[in-house]
């Protein structure tokens, strides 16, 4: 360090300038420091079983950041699903401060409000690049902590999957009549949107998919992506592996935080565990985008028939979806506030993307695919 | 807190497990806190102007986290384009200890070695996600940190602008032919390519550009995206504006320590640079997105002509692109040890995003164009 940067540096701890330098002058001051860096050890709820490391591991990452952004002295206990509450109560948890916290998909709880579905993913929604611009610098953080208030809850952004696959079905689908009476394990908006194309959405717990699939008492499963899925084994049992998950563009797993404990903890533990929500963020989408890679290809290689969802499901899906959240704003003012401007922001958002980014993947692709 | 988690807490106290709770049993010890969070000043080069607020900002944002997290201790004085060393100083100011970082693109280095591109960008390479995934858990964080350990330097990805434009050009560009002798502001591998294409690639800073475009020293220039470009008022002197700009599909900004500074850190300030260039990455990427949709809609407003690169221009080009990567492999060992691995991983990446990613946005694209 050159003398000019000593005087700089004293200049500002004489001057006092700023949260910093105050600090610094006081950096010998033992009390001080001890209030600075207090231990906290919290309970995190994890909607997600140890199985699924990468979606489970966005908790894992949020823990590990920030005990080594403080030394050891924030410590987040992690419970894989069910450890402290069972799943659907993780919501009501936090709220009452049974746990401090946990990491979970807001659209598991559309059961207390429809409005619970925006933060994670709307179908014909948001990718993952958009979904982050929208939470993080385009409105939506406001707009869903305004909602999540209602419950006590702070929101951090702390992961996603990527667009999902449509799901496992036993049979081909050639086109919508072929959706007629199909019983499919799907959820939340997704399955209002199956149910309006004739199939019969069915609530299952991952681990009663596969005997469900397997005996015939369902005839479709939608789960997460290649590399979870191929984990469950869903490819032995229903051969049809279809895509996209148009009901899961680019889903946001979230911290929610009990407000109070939040409010409560010093500013530079608010801002350890805001960039451990923002590691786990960055980290999770990555980790999917590297080990679906990988999967995809071993599904192939086991015989798993890969399509597309034929373009008049797509168009008819489509169509339902929108006429969904027409009827949910008539009804819901909390849902039409967050809706409206997401809309206008979703809508702007394809516009834009289709100039550059979308141009730039469609020639590189075909390009690739030509053995380019 | 309730009794069995005192009791828990007071247990891993007692038995001393693992470095936070080895801290905790200290925590009033105020020599061993002092040592903890040491009072550090670092100079960071940046390789922007302020004006350019949203590229800028990356290193704003580390600044701002690292001060956040560490209770303002840590302090990084950052400083715009040429504050403490000129622009291209910049690499060898870290390697040399002169800053002890810089916040910059590695390819604008590439007249040290044309390995220095593949950390932001190669054309027709990765997009944003790609990039992420492919650096934080694809293998290629240790690939570059291998070769910049030859510059004494550790990176850190810390930024994204999305997909840019292809530039500004003051004439139609029907056709390949029309690129002939054109003289356009273009650098580095893009430029490279854009020289096999019959072009005539121009070194120009930033600031003489827009005179330069007046007044017809050069035909075209390209400059980042919709956002920067808008302010620095290319349309009102060359009113074709193209994409892609296939140079630069998800190009990443670095953030370059010196490699001996980044070990003495102590291990949590080691763990709040990392997480304020992860904070960097995402929001910046997030800026992007939000301000380039806003941009785009003024500069059309202002009669901008948007138009797409000619397939023959685009094809030409993707072919002089990997014809430049195998001339440069063939003579360049660093480099190549690093492509085969990256373009593996491209084109197996492309193979996937292809599938569910591209399936969802080309839909939703055309569904929404559509007045859907």
């Amino acid at each position: 360090m050159d003398e000019t940067r000593l005087d700089r540096r004293k200049f500002f701890k004489t001057a006092g300038l700023g949260a910093g330098a105050t600090l610094a002058t006081t950096a010998l001051a033992a009390p001080a420091i001890a209030q600075a860096m207090p231990e906290v050890k919290w309970r995190v709820q994890s909607s997600f079983p140890k199985s699924l490391d990468t979606i489970y591991g966005g908790g894992v990452t949020i823990a590990e950041t920030v005990a080594a952004l403080t030394d050891g002295k924030f410590q987040i206990d992690l419970g894989e699903a069910g450890r402290f509450v069972p799943g659907p109560q993780a919501l009501d948890a936090v709220q009452n401060d049974t746990v401090e916290a946990c990491h979970t998909c807001s659209y598991y709880f559309v059961g207390k409000d429809p409005t619970f579905a925006i933060g994670t993913a709307l179908p014909f929604g948001l990718n993952a690049r958009m979904q982050n611009a929208w939470i993080i610098e385009g409105g939506g953080q406001k707009l869903l902590d305004d909602f999540y208030s209602n419950y006590n809850i702070v929101s951090f952004v702390a992961g996603n999957t990527g667009v999902q696959m449509g799901g496992w079905f036993r049979k081909e689908i050639k086109g919508i009549d072929d959706l007629k009476s199909v019983k499919m394990r799907i959820a939340g908006l997704g399955g209002m949107v199956m149910a309006k194309l004739g199939a019969v959405p069915q609530q299952i717990p991952g681990g009663d998919i596969y005997p469900a699939l397997e005996k015939g008492t369902i005839d479709a499963a939608e789960w997460v992506g290649p590399y979870d899925d191929e984990k469950l084994g869903f490819y032995q049992v229903a051969p049809y592996y279809y895509y996209p998950g148009f009901w899961e563009g680019g889903p946001s797993i979230h911290l929610f935080v009990n407000k109070a404990k939040w409010e409560a903890l010093p500013p530079a533990y608010q801002a350890a565990l805001k960039a451990g929500a923002a590691t786990a963020n960055q980290t999770m989408l990555a980790k999917y985008d590297v080990k679906n890679n990988t999967a995809i290809r071993s599904l192939v290689g086991k015989g798993v028939k890969l399509r597309p969802f034929p373009r008049d499901v797509l168009e008819a899906a489509y169509g339902a979806a929108f006429d969904i959240y027409g009827e949910i704003s008539a009804k819901n003012a909390k849902f039409k506030t967050i809706y409206e401007p997401w809309k206008k922001f979703r809508d702007e958002s394809y516009q834009w993307f289709r100039v550059a980014e979308y141009t730039f993947d469609s020639f590189g692709f075909a390009q690739q695919a030509k053995g380019g």
